[in-house]
């Protein structure tokens, strides 16, 4: 619409970011956090408002969902996916570590796309319809590819993850026959998207610390970076005052 | 919008009813129940559709609710809230047995009529901003007074009871300086409510069953009245081959 | 929803207003003029803003309206109906100045409410079936009375004009039944509103000037109070420089 | 949405279609015809209604638009747009008489991908910014490439031109970065479109009649053929009782 801002300069992306000792916000974009939410919270409430974001970004309830990559953001969706009353979620990845933090986030399948078949599982498990909505968390070819395939007539599709390169899409048959709704998502929603996500994290509906496998100290930032890079973590918070 | 019915007949309503042997009906309107839905839900049906497109007649996952009226309708709101990640809902009513029906259904707070500041509740419990949404369930003059009290600005109302009289609104101060969207809801969606309802009863997230607080007989059916009438019952059943 | 301001205070309303010398506003709320909007055009742009706020606060291509009250406010949304491609758009008022002056703004039909049997009117010209959106600009009784009456179902209800005490209104009847929608306007969106505006001005499709009944001096604003007290004029724009 | 049929067969391509002698139709399906609609116009409704849904697919008053491909559909959307409160419309294909009809339907510019450079006159006459909305009506890769280029952020993406082979979309930079909504489009809502088509025919609203180039006899329909296949000819109306 209108009034998207033509002229958007990402923190950590389009400018110096946010390890940085200080850091210059405007204010209007400030949300003030609860005090009742911890600091390890606190510190993921940048990707896990992307999730938000994405999730909630058309009906959720009562409706059946396939979530495709399951690094924090994609497990962040399918808690939220479930805390809105999703009836039913896929996810799909390769790391089986992410895949157990996506079913323990509340998947009722997970899918390997090294041994799975990801299209023919999740069309036996939908009547063969297919899901009302597919997130892609992944940015990978094939995610898409697979992600249309299992799309219902009339299905959303959420993309977030960012494919590092131009993809092939036969549009006519994923999107236009099936009469798709395809959502760029791109930041959050000030301040819906914050609003929302302290409701559900305060109520207990979302609780994302399954996601946070390791809690280090400031100083481990090294152990951390290739704890990351090894895919044998969830998310990792630093902290100031650990022990 | 210009799609819907300018000459609704509804059965029951404006046409004989649903009691009857036989009935016939448009084939258009027909929802195949999954075998997998037990009778005594299947029986239920008409009002949970009430409840399940008021329900989600407008985002629901991390918002707060009040809910006017806990009959059986209130009550299944209050689970489909619940079911589609509501943060905090209020239920309202002055039948105690209600009151705790609705609690079972998910209720956060339940505040009786007769006994409690209804307002000055829920505005204490939502940190004096109100309510999200508000869904009228009982059609009571009063409710409708409080209700637009409890709503937050910008907040939706989702209007189901049907008020026996017309009623006095402050419509300056209540629905446009508060910038509300009141919504007369009548019927369901076809087939969208149907669809979502059904997956919400299949996946375990919605369970409606406390509100059904008596199965009785076919020949019953004076008795059940009279049950109905004394306010004493949620929903009564009645099943031709209960023993 | 939850981004709108919980603690609104209006300039001019709930706060000393825009006929002081200097005014200071915060700055995100500020919208650069084009400079091919003629200074007169740009003094009304507050009315007007609430105009295309109501007007567009739903579809109209193809759509049938009834606005009530032709105030400035009323005249200009009955352009922007136009503009926006209402198939049909009746105008009522009691004033004869101002429904000649909806009418130079594009309705089809205007009716004066102390000879027209407005309601017969134009569910007359409607097929019986009503209009499909009804703008409520007038805050009077009786305008809230007609307007639900000659509301198709399903129709879009859009108020603006503030009731200066509560009102009886018909709940059952005319929300629950009619399965209408109404909507509580209050102020613009930021910066959508003023986006749309000014591209239906610069773009020649909004006209708006025929409401400008008058332009007066600065030095005229006894004259312009009075003009304006005694109904015959639309919007009076003082100008500085006025010889 | 689950209400969108999951088994489409269209008329015409999915079984035996319209110029058979008799056909039959589920009697729901069926739109009774206004009789003051002319039958050259009622014989094009169903391109026409194609061109209403993707143009109504979203906002449209006070927002600026991109058609890529003027064929007689893109021709209509034009108009559509126009009708509709467009502030600006460009028009692209590559065929001279096309982008004349496309004109005269009310295009503000019009481009020939043969000798323009369509990307670079687009947005330095949207400042640009770009448009707020991408209508694709051609299925040419080329225009899915510059049309996304176009694009505003936060722009909306009609697609309704039937790509001949998958595509390659550069989605990270044209989609999601872009926060684009890309939406197929598929059919028509019933009734909605149709009830929305009439009113801004009869309305006069919408004129196509210079989309209808030729009206040939029955019998001519060699000859309606031939021309259609040259590219000379806008929309060709075969009438059983031409002279």
């Amino acid at each position: 619409m209108a009034h998207l801002c033509q002229d958007v300069r990402i923190l950590g992306v389009d400018r110096q970011g946010a390890f940085a000792d200080y850091v210059v916000l405007p204010e209007q974009n400030i949300w003030k956090l609860d005090p009742r939410i911890p600091e390890e919270i606190a510190a993921i409430h940048d990707p896990l408002g992307n999730a938000v974001h994405t999730a909630l970004a058309g009906p959720v309830a009562g409706l059946q969902f396939a979530v495709f990559g399951c690094g924090p953001i994609g497990c962040f969706a399918v808690g939220v996916l479930k805390a809105a009353g999703a009836s039913w979620i896929a996810a799909v990845d390769k790391n089986p570590l992410r895949l157990e933090l996506a079913a323990r986030m509340g998947a009722d399948l997970v899918l390997d796309v090294t041994k799975d078949e990801v299209v023919k599982e999740i069309l036996a498990r939908t009547d063969g319809r297919g899901v009302d909505g597919m997130l892609e968390m992944s940015g990978h070819p094939d995610a898409f590819r697979d992600g249309f395939e299992v799309l219902a007539n009339g299905g959303r599709v959420s993309l977030l993850g960012i494919p590092s390169k131009p993809l092939e899409i036969d549009v006519a048959k994923e999107v236009i026959f099936r009469g798709a709704v395809v959502q760029g998502i791109n930041g959050r929603i000030i301040f819906d998207t914050w609003y929302r996500m302290e409701a559900l994290l305060l109520s207990g509906k979302l609780d994302v610390k399954p996601v946070i496998t390791h809690v280090l100290g400031w100083s481990d930032f090294e152990e951390a970076v290739n704890l990351q890079r090894s895919g044998k973590a969830g998310k990792i918070v630093l902290k100031r005052d650990h022990p």
